[in-house]
């Protein structure tokens, strides 16, 4: 399979904040968020893989700031990582100023899905090759994040997660 | 205020046809489809007028492809033209192959939108100037557009929509 | 196949607008009303060809009045014309005063529906007949409308339009 | 305040079995019905007493028919007895037959509402006086069932509800 | 078939009244309640049957407490009785107040679901041996509300109700 | 303020797998289960600190088993670690098969909320004291996984994470 750059997974989904979407503080619901990014995740790991996307895990979601009703969110999927049948994709989440059409960043995001055919079998995926500096800094940190997955779900032993390690020691 | 370019409002939703959405033939339902484009066209009518966007009219929609349960569907909307107080907005519709990644036109839009402030009164907008080839044969189209509009609702007189008369004679 | 009069795909849906269909300005948002219109169009042309009805096109929407939230919307769809296998389908929205029980206009809409069988090829349809004064306006409009939607698709030569070209010349 | 015919109240809420709508056996799930009839009595209640109406209870529903997918659904529901401050409203569910245009009725349902003012207060709403023989019918039963409801919930002695208590003795 | 106890169908929903399940007052819209005691009861009607379990009628609802935006709604339902094939379910609906966390009765419900097989076939369900007082005294008047069911329904003699008719006489 | 039990936030959610709620492959959709997994955790929160509770990260949500359309889905969520004004909360996710009656986990998932009062600033929460043994290993944990959240946002470092560093030494 020819390797591929994360640009070419690049999924955007533009869209509002309605009122049937918010918190009683009147901000973008927490889950309504998480089931939208994972729907661009799941296109980006399609894009990626040309199969189904299945979600396996949300690796880590950090909610910064609020999102008020009204507002426009973009949300930014890429490939991040492409292991063997299995995608991290990374997300970014701005949120729009209508008056001065700034963005801010409201928050990001990690999922992991796994590429399946038909019947749901796991299958293999194409390998990434970064390009961005930022690009690169997200893939090497998802091998650190696979290996900490690993370590606490006890399927590896600390002192082999050789990169994750090296944070510490 | 400072003309804009149609590049500016482009507004990108990327997003799956899920179950909850499908006729029942099993293919995305039309409605759903309209709610979609309406709320790409409301954000792409912000970002050009930095206003809250009402929509006025939908001038027309053709149903050209019906687009399958699990497609992914890409809406483009960008402001066409730009009068008083209004915008018409012109979408493309894309079903993306998962297999092949190949995009293929579903159908096109074309929504007017009102600008208005928070008590929902009429505001002015900047103008618009096209820029590719096909924003200059929208912008064009979309004058006449406009008069058939004002010709069939009684409020403009056939014989002085000079533009579109020009069509038939 | 029997011809058929407008009255007979009649299909009303009344119905309240809830908070989660309102837009930020508290009004019933477009994109909700535009797919209630098309639940009641496909039910009307459900009803005169006896077939399943696809969404073909939609010809025209003005939004002229904003609906609030707690209304009482009355959607009344009916057939307006039938071509071979398609039928425009002309609605009339109202809005329902709770306390005077006044109905004012709040807008029209024209929607073309194919029908279609179980495999999703088009079928033919009754020819429709009509009856009031106002039906025969839409219906005398509508083959207008079907040129010109044919002349702006270049399926058709403008001065082989000769209703629609009546108008201008 | 002068009374009013059933007639006056009358709500039809035409509309689809969509694929979200439908339980696993692939027919409309019971809740989304009981939804539907509660919007559509909710109008017949507001437009017999000019007021908001607040659901009091769900009488009775009886499940005879499954809907399934696709189906045409027809509500009918009109105000059959006013008392103080409630109405009683009776509902009828029919489904329409694309093929034959035969309507079944699939079931009844009988809801109590109370009309409230804009802070919640119970308010009076006026008489009703039945016209045709089956509002006759429901019109009388109608005060059994209040008396029923009364008993029940140990409000009434059973002795006291004479129009019920002639039904078994 | 073994019996059961009403306690192991016990089902627990908790959840929030979020906005886009609120009426023009507020609180939560009671066609979503009713949708949400069905799906409850729903799961109820197959633990204890360990069958799928099909709405066979809404007995009786009483709306006596309305529930705000924000709040914390618990629904309970336990299987009251079992007949041959079907089973009543009684449901009671608490609100709990944030602050205090004191729950505060907002109202009971009574489904009647009837047990089938994959084709839709009713099928006999398990005996029930009530435990609590409670459990009891309503499956005690689970036989009353049946023998009314059947006489409002004319399929029973309102003389051969025993247990009913002891009530008035 | 008074310490509390993680039993006195256990908050459960027992809820069908609707047509509505699925993805292609015909399970529930991943963004679905987030979204009702962040409403138990809410609820939880709410419940350990008498507060509105608001998202502030996903820690980890692992995918195991697909739940297939029609389940019994049982979400139980209880807080597992108080620190000043946030919580961690620790969901477990079954699944019940109808037949059998016998529950399978599906996956856990840990969210962090932080209570906050009417203005949305936040407020201080009790401590909490785990009893059983899976409470305590879940509270032990809690401390690791703050430090290791604190590391990757580079807000704390590596070498003052004493507990989680102890995991890689």
């Amino acid at each position: 399979m020819t390797p591929k750059h994360p640009s070419e997974s690049l999924t955007v989904l533009t869209d509002l904040v309605l009122p049937s979407e918010t918190n009683p503080l009147n901000n973008l619901f927490g889950g309504e968020l998480l089931a939208r990014m994972d729907r661009a995740a799941s296109i980006a790991a399609g894009r990626h893989s040309r199969r189904i996307g299945v979600t396996a895990s949300v690796n880590h979601v950090a909610f910064n700031k609020s999102i008020p009703l009204g507002s426009v969110v973009i949300i930014e999927a890429k490939v991040s990582r492409a292991f063997k049948t299995s995608m991290e994709i990374y997300l970014d989440v701005w949120i729009e100023d209508r008056q001065s059409g700034k963005r801010t960043k409201a928050n990001e995001a990690i999922y992991t899905f796994v590429a399946v055919d038909e019947t749901g079998r796991p299958v293999e995926v194409p390998e990434i090759i970064p390009e961005t500096e930022l690009e690169k800094q997200r893939y090497e940190a998802a091998l650190r994040r696979k290996q900490l997955s690993l370590v606490l779900a006890g399927k590896m032993n600390a002192n082999d997660a050789t990169e994750l390690k090296a944070l510490f020691v």
